[in-house]
């Protein structure tokens, strides 16, 4: 249960639980906090670890302690194995962080619905909120952040009778007072059925679909045209995934959910709607990388025809996994500053912000401003 | 000699003075500023055109009068056939403006110094400013705005004893009490000799140096890794130029005039400097279109190794035109409204701004306000 | 009817029908043929103009005689007025060819089936066969070259009981006697209710699908792969078409239709089927571009993972245009000289070929080969 | 001393010696023959485990025996180690292979010309000479293959009165009666003052310049152009090197000798040289790995312009040891064979052969013949 912000907190420590604690960004994630912590390898691509962030009272990296769902039982240790011998983790690590990644595989819960699972909707609920509830008394934790880091989910279909799992771990942690992020393109809280829930959250919460590599881009480089006035014709894309989220988002319906976060900045910058679809392939062969192709035909001064091309080669977990690290301190701190309901300011952080500007600058400005204010007094 | 501000102006024109005037900037300036404002073509890639630079009370495009220096002789009408030929100006064009070209090639004026110039510095300074003063005189001008469009000087040798030519211009622009922008990176007003000229100047003055395509890009993505807390560990640029800036490229001292503008942009930015080089080829076959490869290497989480790659293709005059329109409208407008000095808040045109942020969204940001002023009543 | 390839042919004319003949690549290949013809342009991309196919008997490019069938009616000279517009035809060439392409569009028929047509497969055939007489013997010609470059046809439902238009026009070249070349993916003679007519044919044919770009490079990268025993993983590409032909291929079965043949290269040449897709786009605003961006993911000594990515930007008509020229002058010669069935030797042209080996370097040794064999007598 | 060819040589091992032998190149070959022969990883990217090279007699995998000069001291198995952690050899393999990494070492001579060394040339090469006449006595060996993998050497100047160090190697291989192969763009054979060294050699060699990446593309690409009777008006490139090579080259004398060859392959196969240079920089941050970006502006039918751009991320010791492997292997079988002077048909494996086409396919074609010539009794 969640201290009052007023309440001094001094060396307490804050939860950090993971839907999808065993896929390659919860493990990347644990095994990163527990490196950077102790000094092995420097805060690259850890946005809270830049000078803006000091003194804004969010809870040390040294003070986080991992849990979470997943319905797959490998251990921890060989997933960080498995990520280093792919290149994701570097070679060492997952040995010299060992301890950390048994301690929160220590902490991992069986998710669901798990297959001929009995259970309906408000039972899943309550069994995963009593998963949280212990998992922050038991280890004497200050509160305890949820994450969504699950492979997405496909689109629900419409008469869809039951919740889709994203939504039953978002339902959970509300219903636990856990603060709660999105990182995924899944449903979450984004479901009429909770609509009540959110409505009347007393925990702030987050999301949807971490911006990391394609949209990440777009949302710096369509602000560019739109100032510079330039008509953007067309924006074609093309998405070569590896891992366990290449997979999942081979499906159409997932793509399709995807797809919908990529669009949204052009729209929302551009002011209209591009020409060119996004594609986004399972490339086994690619591990954990991803590719991404954009081709951009503008027009300049007098209907010049021009072209921008960009080509993003990057690793999703340690795109993702600091982001992850980030959202978690950031709404540990909003918590305890007593903020409750969805967050805009952390736009920053997502495809489908909960409002305010698709525009990266903008977004970071207004990040600032919310750090800022998370450091004075409330 | 322009028309103390506190006048009104109502119906005033405005001189527009190139150096260089038989460029394929310049020329694309006045076929495209003749085409917009008859309404033959959109506004595209016009900045001011746009909503938020509406009854800031720039001069509108029907009101500017063109001329300029260059030591060429080719018709203006020619050139744009050229132009259109290359595709740089859309087919039809040049003879649908042909007045408003033979207009302006009639207040073009041979320029210097020219080969066996008998005249010295000061010599030269005068009759460039007599030029202007005629200019605007003969044509009725509430003032006449200079701008530096021709071919990329070699950086001056230490012990050179003369003035470039850009210097003898811009000097010859302050002596004539004309506004003055420097779009290309030569020396212009940047010369020690000519402080004393900047110091005292009481007309307003920005440059240098047009970002138009490989600095434009870097000016959005240098933030985003910094925002992202990505360390860049290297960024090569790789850039080939078909028309006349590509043969004065080719020129290594020109080069590297060009190259210390594209830098600053990362070291302002990134608060170090990467490795890698920027590399200028002269292409003949583009013709006026150019390409520039990016490659930057960037480290995520944990040191994690990934790129980004982006191709540009663009047409540098159609890139310029618009925007040296746009310095023209602003610069007479904040001559009009008593500005005098640098203007660091027109930094979003240029590599090497006057002074400010070099991230694209703050200089939009900067520019945005300044036009604001610019429409309140003074 | 042909002439017997006994009789001397000094002076006699060639006909090349095309189906499809007011789309791009029929217009460009008029236009284009009377401009190289009259030394307005030089033969670049001609194969057939090089030295290696000079003495060959080939038929001049100025006895040729073009008519064709389309099922639109938009006048010849305008289309190539439209594709002068788009830069595919160099401007003033409409003008300057405006005879020949007048003279092509009076001999274009109706083609079909069209709209509320009540004749049957036989009666369609019969029609087309006669159009193909007529124009023969109309203009004494030699004989008549019938060459499909119309839009691609959607697959064909497996239950059709109706042969798709591409069969039909296929069925009535080889009934007419005219030598015939499918450059589309489209059916023509790959239609089992075809077989008997192709097993007798008493003419030469040749196909399937031209290979304009993504596919030509594919064509000398996977052999480059191959010798040099690196293991290509996965193979992946984007297709960014403007034209008609995006339109076309945007329908889901005619893209499945022109990624066989994309496919087809690879594994015969690679000996596997690497991962990764293929996708066609339609994005107007490319006009009459194409832009193939493929990312080749390989092995390479002790399984050390290497990328490589190509970008092709090309003029779909201007690639097409000058092979289709190739193709109707080999087949008349090939007719001339004998030859019936299908001649895998042309198979440097196409996706999809006749047999043979699908490495662009083999198939130009054995078009060389072939060509020589034409040179001698018969 | 080599045993003549018309002796049984059952059984008989194979020196391999690497002048550079303790660099990357030379590493991995040593690590990677370990591991192919002891099968732990499949013999990707070597040319002579191919099917077409069984049953030619070349000698074994497992028969080849490592030596080298180097003028540095660190390790084999130390090297091979940093490798492994920069991903250039797989993780596990320096430690599987870690004896026989142990035994090349032990078999690495200091070379020269090193600082303050008082030996004249003629006294260098005997001492090399002596060195390799050792190697092959105290192993054994039926003979002994130099190949040269060391970092490229800058151009020599016009009134050097010493031979380059890649000269003196090239000259003791010779003198000492060994096949070799020069794998760099230094001067080695290619000496005036050895040409009566060659002139009068009684084994084969070969070279020069590794084709491994950018040149190869060129190769295969060049001669597509050539075949489609496309004219390239333009071919740029630059090149991003990492390793040691990229610090090398880095000296622009270092670049033009490498960007020799590159051009080579395109005057040879297009007939002309097509405007554009080639930049090679230096990029440490890219560890071992490089990445060549390539821009071809051709034009098409009538002259319209299109572009083709290659990139192209290769590991360069990858890529390269295996093709020293296969050198060694077919130089010692050729000399086995009587063979002697120099051996155009190994071209498939250099920037500047000794002679032959300098299109890939053709090379290839006359390699399989060679290979054909090699695998029947002499």
């Amino acid at each position: 249960m969640p201290i009052p912000a007023e309440t001094p907190e001094t060396g307490a420590r804050t939860g950090v639980w993971f839907i999808g604690a065993r896929g390659s960004v919860a493990t990347t994630a644990v095994a990163g906090c527990a490196a950077v912590a102790a000094g092995l390898r420097p805060a690259t691509a850890m946005v809270t670890e830049t000078p803006h962030f000091a003194d804004r009272g969010l809870p040390p990296l040294s003070s986080l302690v991992f849990g979470g769902h997943d319905t797959v039982a490998w251990p921890l240790p060989k997933r960080a194995e498995e990520l280093a011998a792919q290149g994701v983790l570097p070679h060492g690590l997952p040995n010299a962080v060992r301890e950390e990644l048994a301690a929160a595989d220590a902490e991992i819960r069986i998710g669901g619905p798990i297959p001929v699972d009995s259970r309906d909707d408000q039972e899943l609920i309550a069994d995963f909120a009593a998963d949280l509830v212990d998992f922050t008394r038991r280890n004497g934790l200050a509160r305890t952040v949820v994450i969504n880091v699950a492979s997405t989910e496909p689109l629900p279909a419409e008469d869809a009778h039951r919740l889709p799992a994203s939504s039953l771990y978002a339902a959970a942690a509300l219903r636990a007072r856990c603060p709660y992020a999105n990182f995924t393109p899944s449903t979450g809280l984004h479901h009429p059925a909770l609509f009540p829930l959110t409505d009347s959250a007393c925990v702030p919460y987050t999301g949807r679909d971490g911006k990391t590599g394609q949209t990440l881009l777009r949302s710096v480089l369509a602000p560019m045209f739109h100032e510079r006035a330039l008509t953007v014709r067309a924006w074609s894309g093309s998405n070569l995934l590896g891992g366990g989220d290449g997979a999942a988002l081979a499906d159409a319906g997932a793509a399709a959910a995807k797809n919908a976060g990529k669009e949204r900045v052009l729209v929302d910058t551009l002011g209209t709607r591009p020409e060119g679809q996004v594609h986004i392939d399972e490339v086994p062969a690619l591990g954990d990388w991803k590719t991404a192709w954009d081709h951009i035909a503008f027009d300049g001064f007098l209907g010049t025809r021009m072209v921008l091309q960009t080509i993003w080669q990057g690793c999703d977990s340690a795109l993702a996994a600091p982001l992850v690290l980030d959202l978690a301190r950031l709404l540990a701190r909003a918590d305890e500053s007593g903020l409750t309901g969805p967050i805009p300011e952390l736009g920053f952080f997502f495809k489908d912000p909960d409002g305010g500007s698709c525009a990266l600058a903008e977004q970071y400005a207004a990040l600032l401003c919310f750090a800022n204010r998370l450091g004075q007094s409330w």
